[in-house]
């Protein structure tokens, strides 16, 4: 049972025109299968639906790379579009020769899940009320709504994981499993690009995040990941206050110096992309425990150059220090802790706010 | 966030008459929430409905225990009964004191976790077309048919885990996750008892199998598992061929030796319990990979003596080997490989097969 194939080349070698594939990875562009994007790309498959989280922005290696070589005709994501920037996603999108079907981040990996579980549909409470939610079936148990969501089960999946054995059991680093489980459970051909490949018996059992039952082929990476030009990437942008009325108002530090005030000790808390992930600058020594929905419990403060580790992100992807206690896990187990309503708080972050609370945002409403 | 509770009674004393508890623990009585369960009896809580895998037979210190002393008024179980054995239980049962709900043993646990994972109900294929399924919802997704089932919550779920960190990271070993990760997920508070307490931060976080955010209260078992005992009962009994008109047929090791070669090289292979377990005997050095339902996958020929590990064991209880590349995890992942088509063989026990190939048996047709 030797699943290790000789070149990212061959490891897509077979994926035909028209054929479905999810591509994990999560967030900013440095974990994902680099190797085996730029092998399908080169290859010039056309006709492809991906599934993935989001397509990244114009020049990083993930499935926009695709996008912009004409190779997609159908999107399914929780993400289509990055605010303030322009992508070919975006203009096909717009030109509709690409059809797009966004699906909330939990419920994505959850419909791959159930996917790869055997189990064809499901009701969630999430969407429900929703443009999401519209021609599907919406029922109640005990008196509140849900809505239907059928399973995905994809043709492929390109994976990318730290270390794999020949078997093709996978260990991955830090919060880097994310997607990473489930779109391979969901896939009939799971193809896992890694930084290591090693023999059978050299990653102990309680180390194996994903059992090689579930993984198909085994390729090494050929773009290892640049760490150096990573940390030198990571300085902070200058931190200034805006005017309102002529009078400069809190900076972005100093409103999430008060919302880090505002969060109980004892409690579990996501923070929202954007000005929500500083708060964890300014938690100090409080007993409070961040929720990253990549897949990291108990992260800590912002960290930049060298006190980065490349696997230790929030879910902005900004990458962070972890407290004592943290723990990893993949994005199904991570929005567990969600819908089942084990996170205390969830600070969000809003462009703008009226009076009776509503917010505008470009992202935060989907991810749940 | 400290969790530590200072004794059994202490952890359980909130239980109130008619709560609803998840049991974990897998087969033979070896790592069950012992402390937790004599206290519970003690105490003496009534009319409670209990979620398990089984009860176990008289004098293990499982579900049964509270049965023996009345305390119980409903079982939602994969098994009632064991063969050859009377227990309390089945009295109860017999007699209309207790009702019983049975739950093939991969729908129980996906039910637990949904409960957990805010997912109200699901579909799926386990049970279509027998008794388990009726007066439930049937219907068809792309022209196959399958069951609705409700998730299931609890109260409270009592635990046996390996370590855990004064927040309630827990530590696993071998194949002791079971249902151990979905009841607690399953749960309003999942009480667990553990070897050993540490501080927050000395349990690493790729070794949290369940993050504490899924735990409510810790507790250090006062009934450490008496392993020296456990070594020395774990002699086999002789194995003697059966008569056949006469003539003596093949011993359980022959036919387990049959079965053997007709396993496929590089396949995955679930054993049901009984004599199929014995097949893990001869595979020599075949590429084969055993799936064990309570967490294994990759074990070897079964052990005795002074080379079990308490918490390595096939799905009948068994001590067992681990072969290179073998991996651990929980019940929920067990039965993802299971009903989503990753097995492919799975090696039935019977007691008696017609020449339809309807088979007899106990235990096998419910545990998928």
């Amino acid at each position: 049972m030797d699943k290790v194939v000789a070149s990212p080349e061959q490891a897509i070698a077979d994926i035909p025109d028209g054929a479905t594939i999810a591509i994990a990875g999560f967030s900013l562009g440095h974990r994902f299968a680099t190797s085996l994007l730029l092998a399908l790309r080169e290859r010039g498959t056309k006709s492809l639906c991906l599934v993935c989280n989001s397509m990244g922005g114009p020049g990083e290696i993930r499935g926009q790379i695709l996008a912009e070589n004409k190779q997609v005709r159908k999107l399914i994501a929780a993400f289509s579009t990055r605010p303030g920037v322009e992508t070919a996603t975006d203009a096909q999108i717009a030109s509709g020769e690409m059809t797009v079907e966004l699906v909330p981040q939990g419920t994505l990996v959850e419909r791959c899940r159930a996917g790869g579980a055997g189990i064809p549909a499901f009701y969630t409470p999430t969407s429900v009320g929703t443009a999401i939610a519209d021609g599907k079936e919406v029922r109640e148990f005990d008196g509140k709504p849900y809505v239907l969501e059928r399973a995905i089960r994809v043709d492929y999946a390109l994976l990318r994981a730290h270390r794999a054995d020949r078997a093709g059991n996978l260990q991955f680093r830090g919060g880097s499993q994310n997607f990473n489980p489930s779109f391979a459970k969901a896939a009939r051909v799971a193809i896992v690009e890694v930084d290591e490949i090693v023999d059978v018996g050299e990653i102990a059992p309680e180390l194996i995040d994903l059992p090689g039952i579930f993984v198909s082929r085994i390729v090494k990476s050929t773009r290892p990941v640049d760490l150096s030009s990573l940390r030198k990437s990571t300085r902070r942008a200058p931190d200034t206050a805006r005017l309102y009325n002529g009078k400069p108002g809190l900076t972005r530090a100093g409103i999430a110096k008060r919302a880090a005030r505002l969060v109980k000790e004892g409690s579990y808390v996501n923070l929202g992309t954007g000005m929500p992930t500083m708060v964890s600058n300014y938690l100090e020594s409080r007993d409070v425990v961040l929720h990253a929905e990549n897949g990291i419990l108990g992260y800590g403060e912002m960290v930049s150059g060298d006190d980065i580790d490349l696997d230790i992100y929030n879910a902005s992807g900004q990458f962070v220090s972890l407290r004592p206690g943290a723990s990893f896990f993949d994005s199904v187990t991570s929005f567990e802790m969600a819908r089942g309503g084990r996170i205390d708080t969830v600070i969000l972050g809003a462009y703008e706010v009226d009076q009776h609370a509503n917010l505008a945002n470009w992202s935060t409403s989907t991810a749940f």
